[in-house]
């Protein structure tokens, strides 16, 4: 709702505000001017086996102003700091890149700019995140459009926030949706999409979206009453943080499926212990309940599939297979199964083999028969 | 309408059949198992510049069977246009991957494969496109999911097909869409998309989608009653279909807006006079009088933008703007002075560095002060 947008923009700016007071007063006491920020690097990410999520230790730096080697990056948090401020205030909504040349401007009475690169103003972001306790989103900032796919039976309430204060409120029925589904926006926090109404009995995430739209065709959705999803490849943050709400708010199974390949395998795992990169997120975006329907190389005999839709391995998948097994959450007996006949077997499969049988095998036959047996990895 | 795309559907039947019969009547009177089929590779394209679009030529090459080097491609031809009266027949809609699988079976009797790799039956494909006059959207075959995003004063009727029969029609206003827009379907033929209603006066095409995002939250459809469209870098087919049909079916003038780079010029030109690859199906997707509104090297001086915005121009970048100098259709005296002017100065601009002055300007100032000047390029 508009008013929670409001409540979370003033929430914000109050974190700003004592923050900025924090370092004044740190400064006066000490001669420092300096704050401090948990390290995101990967020598500070930690596999949490209880919650299965990868999560931030409890490792913080300091940046300090006076430090030649940091001055450069407490300027570019501060500044970026200044730049949310001004998004929160005006209301507005923007993307890293537009943020990265609010911020790339010429430090005055230098040479030198404030960033030259975007990553210096995201990594700045990311700082904020952490310092403050919000995600970007609430700070108004997104990475791209939204990638994610959405049809079955949910009722969604998008809040569109308007800088001039034109706000709207759009109604969206996952059962009356065209071919391309509901599009996932790029920011889903609880005060812009509200969750109204479930009726699903469980979610289906599919990688890739033209196998999304099968599925979406063959009206899977009706027939099995699931909601079904995809985020075409490597999931967004918005789609992931969605699947997180679905799972989070209304108990519903999430089944992840995907290539049988090392790839499709590490954005199963991403949708359900997290990233690498975005550890740090992962309460927020992590799905760690999450089951993995498919494809396995077991599949390929199990249903019998024919010799040509057998992909050879190639040198990169084997390397990333032999990365993928050391992975403390692939640690489960399944899953060491699937690598060991992946490696032994020396191929790999995408799910469009499923149309090597009949068109609507994946969707009519596979899928199904997966669900009835339970044939679900960990 | 449903009716209108089985009609569509027994039309290709007719025609497949009738193609079949005159292969075989030729077989009979000529002793030869051919066909012939128009040249696709760059020596046929054709820049017609009285249409303004680039065409296919009239050469036609022939398929025969009992040449050694032609007979796979007859075969290949022959085993997909099978597939397509299957998809046809069972009103099944796919994606050109799960056509790879169902034309990927070894041959009997033999150790060949029909098709190796997925070139070969998206060839075929094209081969029948050709040849029966339909494009594969048609034959119910699209690539990928939409790339498309829309809003703005429009209204769609999208005819949902289901093999099952449980067909739907999905009603879409444009102006009470979500922040995500309308999804553009992968199909967007007539007897699937029907655009109801038009009331805008133009349509503003934005190469990314996070900018056109900026638009859409800025309510820019609204406040200019302007069609706004996004199919985030290098648009589809579905996207370029929809914007022909816009200007074809209701004469809205055509504005592209890309970065200020050789890559951005080029998708503009996609839009306008079609690409090499798919020209012979310019008729149906290209928009001719379409017309380019930024950026351009010009407006950073113009509109006075910041130094730190340039982006200095790569080996790659200087390559590229070295050919496009050389395409027929850019021989025009406003492209010249902006392809000399950008290679003089030596540096790029993206869309985003509009934020550099502050948040909206580009929907609130450049944008306007562009069209209100009439300030555009052919």
């Amino acid at each position: 709702m508009i008013d929670e947008i409001k409540k979370v923009d003033e929430e914000i700016k109050a974190k700003l505000a004592q923050w900025a007071k924090e370092i004044i007063e740190r400064a006066k006491k000490t001669g420092e001017l300096a704050f401090f920020v948990p390290v995101r690097t990967l020598s500070n990410v930690i596999w949490d086996e209880e919650k299965g999520i990868l999560r931030m230790g409890e490792r913080v730096a300091r940046r300090d102003f006076l430090n030649i080697g940091q001055s450069k990056r407490f300027l570019q948090t501060v500044i970026v700091a200044s730049a949310i401020k001004s998004l929160v205030e005006e209301g507005v909504t923007t993307s890293l890149r537009d943020v990265f040349y609010r911020v790339k401007f010429t430090i005055p009475g230098t040479k030198e700019n404030v960033v030259d690169d975007q990553s210096e103003s995201d990594r700045a972001i990311e700082d904020l995140e952490t310092i403050l306790g919000f995600v970007r989103e609430e700070f108004h900032v997104f990475s791209k459009g939204g990638k994610g796919h959405v049809a079955g039976p949910i009722e969604i309430e998008e809040y569109v926030y308007s800088p001039d204060g034109k706000h709207r409120v759009v109604e969206v029925d996952g059962t009356n949706v065209g071919m391309g589904g509901w599009a996932v926006p790029p920011i889903v926090e609880p005060q812009r999409v509200k969750i109204k109404k479930v009726e699903a009995d469980f979610v289906l995430v599919i990688e890739k979206a033209a196998v999304w739209t099968r599925f979406h065709e063959d009206r899977f959705w009706d027939e099995h009453n699931a909601i079904i999803v995809t985020a075409e490849g490597m999931p967004d943050r918005a789609t992931r943080r969605f699947i997180h709400r679905l799972h989070y708010e209304y108990k519903l199974p999430i089944y992840v499926m995907t290539d049988a390949d090392p790839w499709g395998w590490y954005i199963y795992s991403v949708y359900k212990q997290g990233s690498i990169n975005l550890s740090y997120l992962s309460p927020q975006l992590a799905t760690p309940p999450a089951k993995f329907l498919g494809m396995t190389i077991s599949d390929y005999y199990d249903f019998n599939f024919p010799r040509t839709v057998q992909i050879k391995l190639n040198d990169r998948d084997v390397k990333r297979l032999k990365e993928m097994r050391r992975y403390p959450w692939f640690q489960k007996k399944e899953w060491l199964e699937e690598f060991n006949l992946m490696e032994k077997k020396g191929f790999k499969m995408e799910l469009e083999a499923a149309s090597s049988k009949h068109w609507r095998f994946i969707s009519k036959e596979y899928v199904p028969a997966k669900l009835e047996a339970g044939k679900v990895l960990p």
